[in-house]
């Protein structure tokens, strides 16, 4: 059997981290939007906000375990421009990277759709509907609370993805903390469920373009219909656009007050020549400071 | 003392994965199957749905602590199956690790019913129903949702078994994540929490045969009667056969998405020599990628 | 500063010890009989039972950490006695461990009656009482549910303690699972959450002779009054004796089915010089598998 | 980009180290007032007293992460001052720490306000109060239960942070536990965790006086007035004066019970060298065993 596999295998590195990254964000989907899934429908007896928190947070940690090795894990567009803006990864596989991203998410909602038929045909009465007390859309993508002014979404969104690009950002940088390699995935996943609990209640924390315009792609095609982009005054282009914003916003703060004051590590005088060999591989964020597995195990 | 201990000392190595693997199982029920019970009988009072999670998820954690050097700590069916498909596990001994987990599974299961033989008889009124309002076969075994088609129910015991393996198959996956050796059985908790999180309100997530069977054949024995089997029209083979076909279906996705596309590395040279020899140990999940630990520490 | 204190150093070993098991006892107790008190004191509003199972949870991993690499960290004298009838700890200084882990309990019960001392007046109306709405004796000792007849309660002790010290042996077999050893004190903090949430509402999940007595003698002085020894039909005794029951037990029971069963490792042809040494340290889980370190990292 | 940001590297240490514990309390307050806010304006719906743990606690162990390289992450004035003390810290750095921790704080608290301005509005019905139905100053600081005593308080916090400094000294003591360096900050949110879980209720477990002043400096500013000091018969004091007493009795009785009288390590012979040269960097908690990392791995 094993054999068998091995005869499918593809060499070409970019078809492998767009499927990486597909699979990836398919599992964060697929866990996240799952535990929305069953809130709502039983009615908050399966499951809290919390169980909502530990979905999504959990469902990044399989991700990027997921993925980890072949792409880097970024899950996310506004993280992939990121790491392109500080040079890390190539801006040609962006347009990829985003696309696969965003497809990713878009079949694990309707995988969780399929799961949750039955349940979801019983809560809403057999209506999709974007509002209203038997409202299912909001188990795909995200809504903005009623007080919410679209200014203050805004707001919400660019504090809560520079604060996710912040944190990941710490935990890559082998010169400040020294996490274990294998540990990334889970304290990337601590840090979804930190912002769950603390920035989630505005606008459901999609800090994610992809994690949200793919499931709501999902609501306009399979019955929920236009009513998904015109909701909430017309909503959904804020999470599209507010977690670049903020997680360019999460990088400079990183960058300007931790990492480039780090002193040089004696690896690094020898970066240049290594730079010009790396645009064919897509850049886990550890492998871009190529001086700190090498000096003394930290 | 010790000493007296090591007179004991079997050195068949099947048996000894066999009772590692029953005794794995007996963990795993013992602690998840508990959590459900504390939750029923207290009427949410000790306890909510995340612990039943919580129960279930460290019973994983725990369970494949006890058997992971011994058996490779598969406690689940439907995971040796996946792992006999695969090659990584001798399709010989595939019927005696099915027999030792469900035997582990309903060994758990009579242990739970005594220790919470008070507190079932206080709940139910001293009748062992199986619906209605203070059923309590559900402590033991799962049973679908009132409103779940039995394709439904299908659909949702094959995408949870999916996950699961595809999780698991990542963790264990050295080219991918580079986990620390120790910490995969906790990891292995954690894909069980956030699918309970996510995919439990239908029917249960059981996702394991072991885990289902065992117990429903002990309220069968223990005085819940032949409705055990009954209920749900007829529901008891669903979760025996959907997470064997969900198993290989997880299987399939996560290797000709992501596995088989690694690089060779260089000791996989090697590998088919070392493959002779493989036929007499059970293999766990990491020592079937030979080439993992022995090039640069990750 | 630093060179004041040194002054103090003591180099006896047993006291050392004993002021570990202590302290370790102490924090295991002040953070979980705390969050009792918060929980029972609030009346649910600021924590949950699940509060609780976090907080003997913690405790234990920090009890564990504060003690471990002193004394080994037992913090129970039913882990102390089964060490000894292992031959894993000498018996000459149970004596010594048992009341130093009592102590601890004491103390930490004292410092949370001091530091609820306002809430807990404000609570009880000023009356300290061990039944009926408003008692508080429950928060520092565990007594059982009215339903629960006394053979019931000696089952779920040994039952529960049994499945402690099962896990507790296998994360501490280092030909099992190889746990890195600065995480143990986690997974302990684990178990002792599973077992919270799957075994804790009968009577209170005592599993620990000190954990229940020490408090019971500080309400009996603090103004409890008899009450405390008589209430549940004479209870005090059995989260004395039963866990000490279920500890050999699960010890006999990981020892038969898995530990002795391991092959020999090189190391351990040389162990009985290494045991000739050996009497004069308390030695912890780890340490008494010499084969483990040493042979390839695992 | 990253020869841009390069421009901007900093080399002056306390400029440095200034900038990371500004930026870590930032993010310890970030998400630690967020679920606060989050808990508060949804009145319980989408978070519950749990969220507020957790987010303080994973607000601690992202705070670490993002500062713990450049300054070793105190983030906590009473942490400074008990290093201080025992001379692992350079007292003349001191005003520094506690200046750039209190203004990390209050800009923390001021991102909060921004993040739930329209929910705060909203909830509050437009008017900023410190006590009554829809109070928010209890956001952003500390404030005491109705019940508690001036004298309770005190001992509240004093036990609060004893307990915080005797677990977060005991996984900086590499002669204890050996614990993994990089999972250091994952335990010290578990201490966060545990504290807020068992000694939460009296008054909000400050335990920090950079964390409770700041914020309560940002309320003063932003609209609550006077009040927020003068509540709680002027209790705005107790979280800064009590956490000092706490953090160094916590200090002392880990020293003398369990630190001092560990056997000195080969290496601390050569510790008085070493010493000489020591004021000029930051010592973080683990970099002051110089003996733990060098003899044989852990």
């Amino acid at each position: 059997m094993e054999r068998l596999l091995n005869k499918c295998r593809i060499r070409n590195q970019l078809v492998r981290e767009c499927m990486a990254e597909c699979l990836g964000v398919y599992v964060l989907i697929l866990f996240g939007c799952g535990s929305v899934a069953q809130v709502t429908t039983t009615q908050d007896k399966k499951g809290q906000y919390l169980s909502i928190n530990l979905g999504f947070a959990l469902g990044a940690t399989f991700g990027v375990f997921v993925s980890r090795g072949v792409s880097g894990a970024h899950l996310n567009p506004a993280v992939s421009l990121s790491l392109c803006f500080l040079g890390r990864h190539p801006w040609l596989k962006l347009p990829f990277y985003i696309f696969f991203q965003v497809l990713g998410a878009f079949l694990a909602a309707a995988t969780v759709g399929l799961q949750y038929y039955d349940a979801i045909r019983l809560y809403s009465g057999g209506e999709l509907t974007v509002s209203g007390p038997a409202a299912t859309a909001g188990i795909f993508s995200t809504y903005p609370a009623d007080y919410l002014s679209v200014w203050g979404g805004v707001m919400d969104q660019v504090i809560g993805t520079a604060a996710l690009l912040l944190c990941v950002l710490a935990l890559g940088d082998q010169r400040n903390c020294c996490l274990p390699d294998g540990l990334q995935p889970v304290l990337v996943g601590a840090v979804v469920l930190v912002i769950g609990v603390s920035m989630g209640s505005n606008s459901g924390y999609a800090i994610n373009p992809a994690r949200d315009f793919g499931p709501r792609l999902f609501t306009y095609i399979a019955g929920w219909g236009a009513d998904v982009f015109e909701a909430g005054g017309g909503w959904w282009w804020v999470p599209i656009v507010a977690p670049c914003v903020g997680a360019l916003l999460g990088t400079l703060i990183y960058e300007l007050m931790i990492e480039v004051h780090h002193p040089p590590t004696p690896s690094e005088l020898q970066t240049s020549c290594q730079e010009a060999g790396e645009s064919k591989t897509g850049l886990d964020l550890e492998e871009v400071e190529p001086g700190c597995k090498k000096p003394t195990p930290c």
